[in-house]
């Protein structure tokens, strides 16, 4: 029986995947670049397969749930101090107001995470990451936020993994944010993960360096910033990209038009019913251009109503 | 006889060290992380090791070699077009006139290498600093630039990684000089190499999209630089860090002050006769406080001279 279930586990290493086209697509692909009598076949050094995070392999609806925890945070510091709440956005953010955030766009956005992201070290931010992970619910669905990732997705990056892939995060949220649970949740290193930045200075002053938070922004890992950060961070053209929105543009892009197999695939949020259903409209995960050109440029276009057979893990 | 020579490298995994306290220390530290069954062990996630280049890993006089790379290509932009020589620091550099380049201190030297080091495809410049090492000479020794790395810590990178831990180079140099001879020179992944950056475009206009190099620098990778990039791009606080001037010192600082066992070393140039002798005077590799605080912090200072059988590998 353990035989048995073994080889099941072999026979289909995307269970929460219907056999659809998209599934056959995935398969095909990793089938290819890791046989060594395929032409198309990839050394494993150069198996790199980058995956954009917000939408694409947890959810961001109603807002990125970075800013979710910053509002938190920003209600308990303005519990203390409400002179923080020195602007509209911070406002608007701290009254639950997100028709308003996520109106104020980038730049309101970055206002409220530099706010509630600064004046601690690496290390106490992402103690205070994990202990809102810990306790926080999702407004709509009450359910934890490390719950809301895609089991398709965790089945995809372990798939990968399994077959000689490294499975990077190249994401536009913050890159100490997502290093406080990638590792737990989705079993990516915190080497492993790109994200924006913002501005840090190191501190020798005390009675131990740190490495400190600064308010402003230095780095923002999205659209043509995502290439950017590949080349910095990894060094070698990725072979695969997942994304959702046009955020992730230039780096399905840049990796698809390498030599050789590539891959690009685009989460398309389909699935009202079990998720969110949303694409050209809205603030947060717009998707326009990528939808218009996915099928040009040979990029996979995952119907999650259809291509899922389910979205959450199981157990929660 | 296979089996014997098997022991012999067992036995001793840094031939070209000799039997001084320098490698018993290094040794002992190994040995201590790497057993579960001592209280200093150390998971293999967590066995980062950092290495600046200059100076730590191949030699650094009359310049850094990055430097003498620029200069090359300086005079050859400067045949096509001797307009390109618009500063002191330039024309000097292209009269070959090191006193004066090194003179000029890091302004100089950026100067230089943003003029030479833009307007290319970081393929094309990768490419670029492959042929010119192919061909290029070191002015003093004759001796191709990467066979002017040291081999007690060619050793050293090899039985550290045999030993499970990650190498990480963390230079002043820029990242993408780096890449084009780190994975060839020192068995170094590019996501393993950590650098300065020049500013870098992406560039979808033309039939293929590429990252481009502009004129400008985005990071230094010096002084307190190397911690903060070490927390950007590796997210983990190394266990051990080997460098070899005061542009370490925060990194060596940083790696030290964390919990648990730790590993700075500091590379001393003490060797006139085989390499290069110098420490407090001089615009290259300058090391004057590490060296008044080594001792106290309980750095390793490696004595060239003294600790080191040979410098240069095999068959120079
Ligand atoms: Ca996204
Ligand atoms: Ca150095």
């Amino acid at each position: 029986l353990v035989a048995l279930a073994a080889t099941a586990a072999l026979a289909d290493p995307l269970p929460s995947w219907r056999d659809t086209d998209a599934k056959a697509r995935l398969v095909g692909f990793v089938e290819a670049v890791t046989d060594p009598a395929s032409g198309d076949y990839v050394t494993p050094a150069a198996r790199i397969a980058v995956f954009d995070n917000d939408g694409t392999l947890w959810a961001e609806k109603p807002i990125y749930f970075q800013v979710l925890f910053a509002i938190d945070r920003l209600r308990e510091m303005a519990g203390d101090d409400p002179s923080v709440l020195n602007s509209d956005a911070l406002r608007a953010a701290a009254a639950g107001d997100m028709a308003t955030v996520a109106a104020s766009g980038a730049e309101g956005l970055l206002e409220i995470v530099a706010a509630t992201h600064s004046g601690l070290s690496v290390e106490e931010f992402e103690a205070e990451v994990r202990a809102w992970l810990d306790v926080a619910r999702h407004p709509q669905t009450g359910m934890t936020y490390a719950a809301m990732v895609y089991q398709p997705m965790l089945e995809l990056l372990r798939y990968l993994r399994d077959e000689g892939f490294r499975t990077w995060i190249v994401s536009g949220g913050g890159l100490h944010f997502i290093r406080a649970f990638a590792e737990d949740v989705y079993n990516v290193p915190p080497e492993q993960v790109v994200g924006s930045t913002g501005e840090a200075r190191y501190d020798a002053e005390g009675p131990a360096p740190r490495i400190a938070k600064d308010p402003g922004v230095a780095f923002v890992d999205d659209g043509a910033g995502k290439p950017l950060a590949i080349d910095a961070r990894i060094g070698r053209r990725p072979i695969f990209a997942a994304g959702n929105s046009d955020g992730d543009f230039e780096m399905l892009e840049w990796t698809t038009a390498g030599d050789g197999p590539r891959f690009g695939m685009i989460v398309h949020h389909t699935d009202a019913a079990r998720e969110f259903a949303y694409d050209r409209e809205g603030h947060v995960g717009r998707l326009d251009r990528g939808l218009d050109e996915a099928e040009a440029r040979g990029w996979l276009l995952v119907d999650m109503a259809e291509d899922w057979e389910r979205v959450w893990p199981a157990g929660n």
